[in-house]
């Protein structure tokens, strides 16, 4: 079996040879960026005709079709995040986490938002000043319940 | 000088025994639930005016109104927050990193969002099958430039 | 506003002085026992009618009950806890978690044991050639799904 | 001597190349799924007999049934794990364990639940509202006692 | 409820007022003396009688009594200990762990020795050389058991 | 110049395929099972007669005797031990760390257990209740002096 | 696609071989030595038109041209740097860091100094009692705002 | 004596009721803001005549003017930095550390930038697109040299 | 009893209040600056008639000589140093650590430098390019010996 | 170019072919066992002529020589050294630590011993209760001065 790296290799390879961006490759196949990319770099896994179907849109073979179906398991590097970019979600977290705990409890009671049954989105703003990066997170409210 | 800490009990104090919601503390001051609660909490610092808003509405006096506008000492409980609901964030920063890296580099180039000029909202979306949180994040492309 | 440190020290000190056990202080309330002490010991939080339920029976007053409702910040001592008794539940995690992960997805496919929609019972085996402790843990599972 | 990565890599193949599932093959040499897997993924040894069987229903061959019988060395990645299968274990560890530690003393006295003289089961519990998954862990309860 | 942390540091000061060893109080109370030490220490329980008994012999009232008997909750500081005596066992553990798992294996099969059903002794050699400290510890073989 | 790691998995091939035991070439070359095991794992060196003894017995080559000479870099994984054989006597570190210190400060005054100039024992004490492991550590008192 | 590391080596190779400086290879694309050389290190990206620039200068083929335009994954190695001359920047930043907090707060209002909107110079300052290192930040001030 | 916590408390707190700036306290004494900031948040430590001078323009008394003379034991929270502000100097470091390292090498011969024989300026460059903050560090190279 | 830490406070104090070098302590009392300034920080203790001897010279009473007489738990403050001073030795240990090793070795064979039966000594080396700090470590060397 | 861990290889190898010693090998090129032996395991460089001279003696060619040139990165593994010899200097830092702070700012003032503008030496001193490791370090002391 394909291991998930190799697969994600091939994939970045193929892209990048096919000039295809990851909203391109997302469209063809139907579903959104952030769920395809987050597949294609070994963070989930597509169902069995996603899979097939970004493969074809890529030119690539069988056995990455396959390892796209595998459940990954999910790693990342470090506790604290250090490429810029990736940091400065970390920060938002840390500063702003009691924050959106206190507005969840406000809103909805006891209970966490699901990082599973989860989605998201990131938009470009346009704007004069410096375009804006909009990300938008939307998980399912679980509630802790008494048994 | 009043410390945050010490600032931060009094308003929540204050806010439980007048029996008022962040969202409507930060509606009567004329500022969003999420900056106004982050202030409050010690993460963020309110200018003149606002600050002394906060305190006319929760019948805080002048050194409540001083503290909330010290820069602030941005700091945070260990590396991996711990709290199901914040460690929830922390996971979506780690399995959804890289990806995000990807499409902002597809959408903007070679740059990162920023944290500091950055809004964030919070919202509950109502569904039938289990209702929603909605968090958006907006922060400026500060792209890399050579020099 | 009187802090879950306090409100457990006030708990405990009532049950030993009542000569209570956990499980008896449950039942009273209608609630099982292990919910009842994780609440007790201000990992979660109680509705207003066990909340009171709880102090009436252990004799306590209003600030216990109302430090009772409060959503808690959940946290513990160390990534690696050192009690015999805490370390061998996590040393089950570390050996075991892969097995799980791979009998999880072959019954239900890629997705989690929520541990939010979740309950636990602690029950006492007795065998002969030493008696046996058995948890049993209950969580809804939660399907990764494309978007 | 073949070692355990090699052997757990050997005998992943051989199951999807045979299309069995943990739960077949463990019923097929007379051990539980758990045991099975945990010993296919190098955390567990088996005796010899178990070994061979294992190795005749996967079609393989005899230095994967030695390497099957060896000691292991038990090792896990990092203090926290982060898959989020396996966190939410981690997770109720941290949250319930003090709990667990009462309740446990309150049935037992002092003492622990083996890691050890131990064993662990995963059901499937259907529900309309979502499938459940089961968790049952039995330990011996371990006394301590003055000498 | 008296705390083990002043539990230990009234048993300490007794111990140094009456001008006793541990050896004496150990002998008077029918224990060993490493086991009699770590329950002082807070590090275990005593029954009833023994913690009465501890405490008659250095002239402790009740408080004391009891709190020796709560089980302990066991913690210590830090992943590696600095104080040189105690890191040199940790030191031991570090550099003989393999060596001592290939014994235990070779003479007893796959399996751990106890730290629950465990005893210790620490001796003093006599030697012209230079006095030897000899620690004996005796733990229970639990091996490991398909199921 | 042969290094550790290749010494030690050399001669454990030619132990498995000699089927000697630890104890078995312990004897042979004049040496304790503890002391000959560490050597062969590479955590002690032997002398240039010990060293072509030992490779006698297992009928290997020179540069194996070479290598069990070389004075070693001692180290191991983590600072917290993760498989359970070698937890547990770190647990017993812990735990039972204070006590050591004050029983060896009774016995001998200020000063530590040498973990050099040191010995230790592995023996099987048979038990109808079940077989027993008694680890003998001796360890030449150094006390600290004033200059 | 060629990876940062392999470019980085390729391009050391070359200088070395060419007997270039930083200096003078950034002169000649028309950068800043410090901008050139954190980009051939693989921290920064280059423009198309300098990536071949440096190329032609070192006389580098494509891939190195087109590995030197790839938006960086910046990374370093462990949180607190070992080399000394790395290490004494962190130890400034450490004993420093409140001061450069209360100076810019001072000046500038509540903000950050951006590390992304960010140019850097170093030179040498001869001095007859020892030549000194000159290094010069120069980062925007990013002020944080209310919304 | 008096700690150096308790000293800089008593120093912000005059500084706040006098209504000055660093800039105005360091010029009064004839040092720079930097050095005169670092002095009073208790990282450096001031000579007899300049302690006092802080002392007289904030009105402070002797015990202060002593503490200030201490030699400081210097330290700081944590290995990463937490605040923003503080983070970005931490991330420079780790961006353009190799980067310096090469720089530094190349102008100077293999050696460090000493951070004690060492000055900081911090300044305010007004920009119209954004003020910007200049970060000047002058230390001394000491060269390694062979002995 | 007194502990460590108000022990070392009321001997500082003293030692500022007489205006006495820890010298000048160490020459009345006999023993030399390091250890005497070790036991005075809590890291040492002192034989009956020196712990007299030392609070005879500064005045203090009897608790503070029986402070000086208990065993040291020895402990610092994390794994790396902060302070400079402290720090560069940490990192000559870090630079020169295997240096030493491989010299020690060569010199003496396996073994170590005992850290207990070890004397240290600083001194001051006049020198017109600037003072120069000169630490001397003693300490026996123990040889691993086979068993 | 050869790196600096293929460099120390081939250097140790010569090293036993031609059965040198260090002191032999530094005493030919003019320099001392220590600095030799710290450029040989790569953690300091030679100039041309030394490194010649180093590789002359030891018939290595030239690409050790220029490695042997180049200023090396230096870095250790882990914060905490594990090889007792090593971990013995680490505790002399920890334990002793504070104690060199206070006797160096007594005899000098406030500043730090430099670890760049070094030397170290290491003798045997023969003495019949057992020899002894003499390590004498002498560094410039580096004075903190205002600006």
């Amino acid at each position: 079996m394909m291991n998930k790296e190799l697969m994600t290799a091939k994939i970045l390879e193929a892209k990048v040879s096919k000039g295809m961006t990851w909203e391109a490759i997302a469209e063809t196949i139907g579903l959104s960026p952030v769920f395809t990319t987050s597949a294609a770099l070994g963070m989930n896994s597509l169902t069995e005709d996603k899979a097939f179907a970004l493969c074809e849109v890529l030119d690539l073979d069988k056995p990455i079709a396959e390892a796209l179906q595998v459940c990954p398991k999910k790693a990342w590097d470090g506790a604290v995040p250090q490429d810029p970019l990736i940091y400065r979600l970390y920060e938002v977290v840390g500063v702003y986490g009691d924050t959106i705990k206190e507005l969840i409890h406000e809103k909805f009671g006891d209970g966490i938002m699901s990082a599973i049954d989860f989605t998201m989105d990131i938009e470009k703003e346009e704007n004069p000043k410096g375009d804006r990066v909009v990300v938008t997170m939307n998980g399912k409210f679980l509630p802790y319940k008494a048994w």
